[in-house]
């Protein structure tokens, strides 16, 4: 993109014309009001008008996204509308409110998507990711390979001293990196600081002992920026160098705030995400909704999995897997990909192949590291012993015959 | 709510069994995982473990929320979960995520949408409105009866000085508050800064001929906390008194940032929402909703009117008026509802008998000032008499027989 327009596809559907209800959005989205009006005249328009450049059609379907007393059939189409840089400058709120926000509240529509964005060169402005994939191999030393990560489990519910016992044990396993659990924050019963604080002894100690320096993410969301840099404060006195961020409910404002300040590799969850993309004609589709957020500064994006215990299908796994591995200005605005989501190493060969036969990954086992039968040592090696599979073309099977680790993880889990 | 829980209302739908779903949820929103993990102890529950209080059934339907290859009917019911105070604390990013986000991604749902949140008293540590109610009466100075508001038209494209020509038609046509629209921030043709240099004095001279200092909000979102604050240090500078605020565009974060240090009034503008809450069987109600934002430090809400020009029928509106009059901790976390979309006075009656006879609120005229057939001195004097009208109990056809701006309005667009 080298031209000065902000392009934005939307997936339209409504009983009437598609053609008309994408002209009206783009009348809506600019000057429009429900009257006629003296002023608009057309030097107005012509610094903020958008207009629709394409509308491909695509079948009707007999029911809406929306419910509606209007009968069917629902038309469809996908409508490409354009935008001036100059009427929405290179801010994401202006972005969000001009081109999306107002859209959804359309009369007459039964369904509306956002598909995605493509924007022009001057939006290359934005910090993108700090560390990313090069950043998270230095920082945890993994030079090649997928990062083989595990989560505290039971999620929530341990105090610091508890959670440290558990850290231990992730560490003696062999993992590179270890997160809270997205819904640890900073709860009564475990403030942040205090794991920090139990925590990072614990690493420094493996540290120590073995030369390998696992990656922590604390869970520092907060509503409240200032807090939440009073955390990722804390967690870098003491020599941590990650934090799970609940990018959506903190919302823009927070992640671009961090951002700024920060010295953490951001491990972004995506939590809140469905309800913007789960009824495929509704929302925002993940290809969009990524792209701000790795603008703003993602290092590490969680994206689900193969058989992941959420209501996800595997074939939208595999497409935000390509999106997050698609450059938007550079190589070095994309985050490193997190599969994640019920992963025991039995979906390591699957996702290879349809991945693009990458090892740029982070790959995320809780209960199938620390409910492995032989221990959660056995689970990472078992985990690695997939991937090892996958990477020599092997089945998972025959893997397992020289391995009793994943041997046992076939067994319970396969 | 006395005790230390935070109950979170969902309607449920799904195939199956909404009580054991709303179990699902209440595991999976503390410390399921997808197997038996060692150290899920009745210690570790206790501290964090949500539990279901009720379940209200409600009908069956035939047709599911999100698609799905299940047949229906579909069961539905209202749950009450209880979350342990101890698990989220007071801060809004851990209720989002830990109440709202996960569940969205549950499997085996076919809709699921966040009714109400109940939350106990240590959740009045919130800052809530700075103004409110009573804080918009005493900076616009008007003690009783509706506040009488516009919005610069057409919406974009028009220069510093345009928009000041505008605003000086405004003053002069005697309405008690401006704004930008919402679409306005800080675009390359009005940045902010020259917007509120050109607006300002405007402002100030018709306040020192008449007396009276109208309010006008600037609309200084944006995705950069800082850029934010530099837009509202300059209208403060400027002797300016009022903001327009994105809220979903910038999230808690940007807006808790904001509300630390705001001198301004904070007129909402809740574009966006519609696609948490345009679909009945999913997202979240505007009574959850509006709850947060309130106790973040909205002032002044817009959540448009009777026969508005969006999607909303009139009874979510009537209800959203409500919601927002209702207090959360106290009368004064009640921000001033904002009626507006398409309002031209025509609306007064109906909206007066339905939200409870109450003058306290702003309505808010675009198009049905500007496009007033006798001028926008008329089309404000219109609505005034409108709202006359509504007050004394008379029809708007009574009232325009002694008032020819009622009169020219009903012919135009009644």
């Amino acid at each position: 993109m080298t031209d000065d327009f902000i392009r934005v596809t939307y997936r339209i559907e409504c009983p009437g014309s598609v053609e008309a209800m994408a002209a009206k959005i783009a009348s809506d989205q600019s000057t429009g009001t429900f009257t006629e009006l003296p002023g608009e005249t057309d030097a107005v328009r012509k610094r903020c008008a958008a207009r629709v450049e394409s509308v491909t059609a695509l079948p009707p379907v007999d029911r809406p996204g929306f419910p509606t007393d209007t009968p069917g059939p629902y038309n469809r189409g996908d409508a490409v509308i354009a935008y001036p840089l100059e009427a929405i400058g290179t801010d994401i709120a202006a972005l969000m409110t001009v081109t999306v926000g107002g859209v959804y509240a359309a009369r007459g529509l039964t369904g509306v998507r956002v598909m995605d964005f493509d924007l022009p060169d001057a939006w290359s402005c934005h910090p993108g990711p700090q560390f990313g994939i090069k950043g998270s191999r230095r920082l945890t030393g993994v030079e090649e390979g997928p990062i083989i990560a595990s989560i505290i489990k039971p999620s929530l519910g341990l105090t610091p001293e508890d959670t440290a016992e558990v850290v231990a044990e992730l560490c003696a396993a062999g993992v590179d990196f270890i997160k809270d659990d997205e819904k640890m924050m900073n709860p009564g019963y475990a403030p942040l600081e205090a794991r920090v604080d139990a925590i990072m002894p614990v690493i420094d100690a493996h540290a120590q002992k073995t030369g390998k320096r696992v990656m922590y993410a604390f869970g520092i969301s907060s509503a409240d920026p200032d807090q939440m840099m009073r955390g990722h404060d804390h967690v870098v006195k003491r020599g941590g160098n990650a934090a799970v961020i609940n990018i959506n409910s903190i919302g823009p404002g927070g992640m671009s705030f961090l951002r700024k300040r920060s010295q953490l590799c951001l491990h972004a969850h995506r939590n809140g995400w469905d309800i913007l993309t789960r009824h495929p004609a509704l929302g925002m589709e993940f290809r969009a909704y990524q792209k701000l957020w790795r603008l703003m500064g993602v290092d590490q994006f969680q994206i689900n999995g193969i058989a992941a215990k959420y209501w996800e299908p595997d074939e939208s796994f595999v497409k935000s897997f390509h999106d997050v591995m698609t450059p938007i200005f550079s190589e070095d605005d994309r985050p490193l990909p997190v599969v994640c989501s019920g992963q025991w190493g039995g979906q390591a060969v699957e996702t290879y192949n349809r991945t693009g036969r990458t090892l740029d990954l982070m790959y995320l086992g809780g209960g199938g590291i620390h409910g492995h039968p032989m221990g959660a040592a056995a689970g990472v090696q078992a985990i690695r012993q997939a991937w090892e599979a996958a990477a020599e073309g092997l089945s998972l099977q025959d893997k397992a015959r020289q391995h009793p680790e994943l041997r046992a993880s076939l067994d319970k889990w396969g």
